[in-house]
């Protein structure tokens, strides 16, 4: 079989052509940016594209419970798949290669082996999963944790997001509530390219990433209870002031995380921060943030999480409030195949490319299929510090097609 | 002349009917609060009922071109008034009392003028100020500044909300856009009956205050910039976290008017902070947070307004974000007239009632009016602490009649 190769102008043609839909203009900067969080009528205008896609590709379609997508190219009559993709939903103020790429990616190889009319030993599966950010309904990786059961169906079907809409009714709503069984049967392998959202690669100089893991990711959504008063008359002393105490948590976190002791990859980040009433002149009775921990070492993160509990108790007894703090989402360290790495290793040195193996920060959906399947990820550098979940985001032309190439190329030899 | 007395009982009605204006239920309490934001729908609604109280009850009604409503009792010819009110707007989470008790206090003295067929020496007015509460358009007491003359008419008709409506097309969609001119001549005296919005009347167990002034008031609205990213991908040492910026800004404020340096009466509050984009999962590019800053003394608010920028410029350097502060409010202390307050205390000591001088912590219109003439206000205690601009905001209706039976005492006399 002669050495395939991906059509590089095609897979920047499509991820150029989803990036329209969800667009809109970044106010401050002027950038397009991309608006497709999960389940509104953005992401299934996105959808039905891709599935168009997937189509007039000839792959087969079906549709699970939780709104996953599948897309079979045949081979190999019952054998398990391999299987890749990614997400196609965003963060509200997201960019055009977060989870696109890995989706749209695993399409070219799709249609690269179509053209070149190469059968193989098994079928090839490309997959988009619902609700990857969690931003809308606050549990990332949803579509996926359900496909692999750590997640039951009717408990992300519940999940409403903060003006009360469920799942299920939103899935619906879209058209994608699908009737295939949600609970996917173990594939061969998952393959993920996706890019790195970070500043490490693209530091280093390297061409692309091998991805060893996910470091165990925390989040809590936090709510502090004070009491409401005038601004101007109630003197220092007697204030339970909700929005000091979320301030002071913020930067307890900030230098937690910035302290070594819970090593040096410790990250903690409170992204939503909301006082009640908001008003200059009211002392805030109430605040709502959010807490994000992220550590490559289980055991630091649950030492983490201990001290930061044990803050909040002590922030209670300080100011007289109450807090309350409820875990959104909570997965340990992954470790991925170092199998499917070698194979990834190997692909890229034959091409030439300068990688090295590197720890995702981020949480993806191949987390979830590392505890069906061998699995692995594959990272692409990005400009301007890695940025991502901003418009700003951006890999060239080369490092997609670069990453894609090296997803065909691993592909073909899991198909066997 | 036979002594006169209020009617309480139509006082308590009319405080309770305008209450329905833009009426309520505060989820979490179930309470009933009031939201008549300034120049709102319900402000409209607010304004006719009360300048619909004011004809019934003789008065002779106008309209300024801010919006400022003064309602006239005929009296000695040409000489000077003695003027009397407050304001009916609201914050959006207010109560009963804020405001209505002054202006429906200052027409339940009109009425019972009227009633007792009184003839006085000069004219007695009854007005209520648009925008006292600054909530809207971000700059308090609104209405009595143009009256007064400290914010010229052009400037307070361009301010726009946050939503980017004017002042002036917002007065005249209500229909308040007036005629008469905004500058109010020099009135003989002005009385305000206000509620106190502080513990320390009721914790001393006082009927009534005397208000000897208003301390300092500084509102700032301070934008912080830093640099959005991925939370689980960037290192902390390359982050420039404007939420973290603004939650170490929100506690040093805490700091510094706890730590006694700018005397014991020092209040910090930071009411609004919005992060943006404002997710779990995005270090925060930007914050918004806004800064209250109350002092009784002029010179220790301006060391504290001095050593927060000072601490701003550090957090710059230290952080790398860049911070731009607008001033939005700013009054320096204001010492009411001796002599008003000397027939105040007076009226209260030949009432029996136990009273104490007090300073206020929240700014009024009857700070305003001071830059024209003799000027002084009546405290009326509140149940819960005091608490305001929150529907538990709560006085009595015997502590609302003695500050208004007060409030007649002191215009029957100042009226001559």
């Amino acid at each position: 079989m002669k050495k395939l190769s991906i059509n590089a102008d095609r897979l920047w043609s499509s991820l150029m052509e989803l990036a329209k839909v969800g667009a809109y203009k970044d106010e401050r900067t002027g950038l397009m940016g991309v608006n497709r969080l999960a389940l509104t009528a953005a992401d299934g205008e996105g959808r039905r594209l891709v599935k168009k896609w997937f189509e007039e590709a000839g792959l087969q379609v079906r549709v699970d419970r939780i709104g996953n997508v599948y897309a079979r190219r045949k081979g190999g009559g019952d054998k398990e798949p391999v299987l890749s993709g990614s997400h196609i939903d965003s963060v509200p103020t997201g960019g055009a290669f977060d989870g696109a790429l890995g989706v749209l990616g695993a399409l070219e190889v799709a249609r690269t082996l179509d053209e070149a009319r190469v059968t193989t030993s098994r079928p090839f599966e490309v997959a988009f999963f619902t609700e990857e950010e969690g931003c809308r309904f606050g549990t990332d990786m949803l579509g996926s944790a359900v496909a692999v059961g750590r997640i039951p169906l009717e408990k992300a079907y519940a999940i409403k997001d903060k003006n009360g809409l469920a799942v299920k009714d939103e899935l619906e709503k879209i058209g994608f509530l699908g009737t295939h069984d949600e609970r996917l049967a173990a594939p061969h392998a998952y393959v993920e390219c996706h890019i790195e959202q970070g500043p490490i690669l693209r530091a280093a100089n390297m061409e692309l990433g091998v991805v060893t893991g996910v470091q165990a990711i925390s989040w809590q959504e936090v709510t502090i209870q004070g009491k409401s008063a005038h601004a101007g008359t109630t003197p220092m002393g007697l204030r339970k002031d909700a929005g000091v105490a979320a301030a002071r948590l913020c930067v307890r976190m900030n230098e937690m995380a910035t302290s070594g002791r819970y090593g040096a990859e410790m990250r903690a980040t409170m992204g939503g921060f909301d006082p009640y009433p908001g008003l200059v002149n009211i002392v805030p009775g109430r605040a709502r943030v959010t807490v994000d921990l992220r550590n490559p070492d289980d055991a630091a993160m649950a030492q983490a999480e201990k001290d930061l509990a044990a803050f909040m108790k002590q922030l209670e007894k300080d100011m007289g409030v109450t807090i309350e703090a409820r875990q959104t989402a909570r997965t340990g360290r992954v470790h991925f195949s170092t199998d499917v790495q070698a194979v990834l290793a190997r692909k890229m040195k034959d091409a030439g490319h300068v990688f090295q193996h590197i720890i995702s920060g981020a949480g993806h959906d191949a987390q979830e299929m590392a505890s069906l399947c061998p699995t692995a990820m594959i990272f692409v550098p990005g400009e301007y510090d890695g940025i991502s979940h901003n418009p700003r985001e951006y890999s060239t032309p080369e490092q997609c097609a670069r990453g894609v190439g090296i997803l065909l190329d691993s592909v073909v030899e899991l198909l066997g």
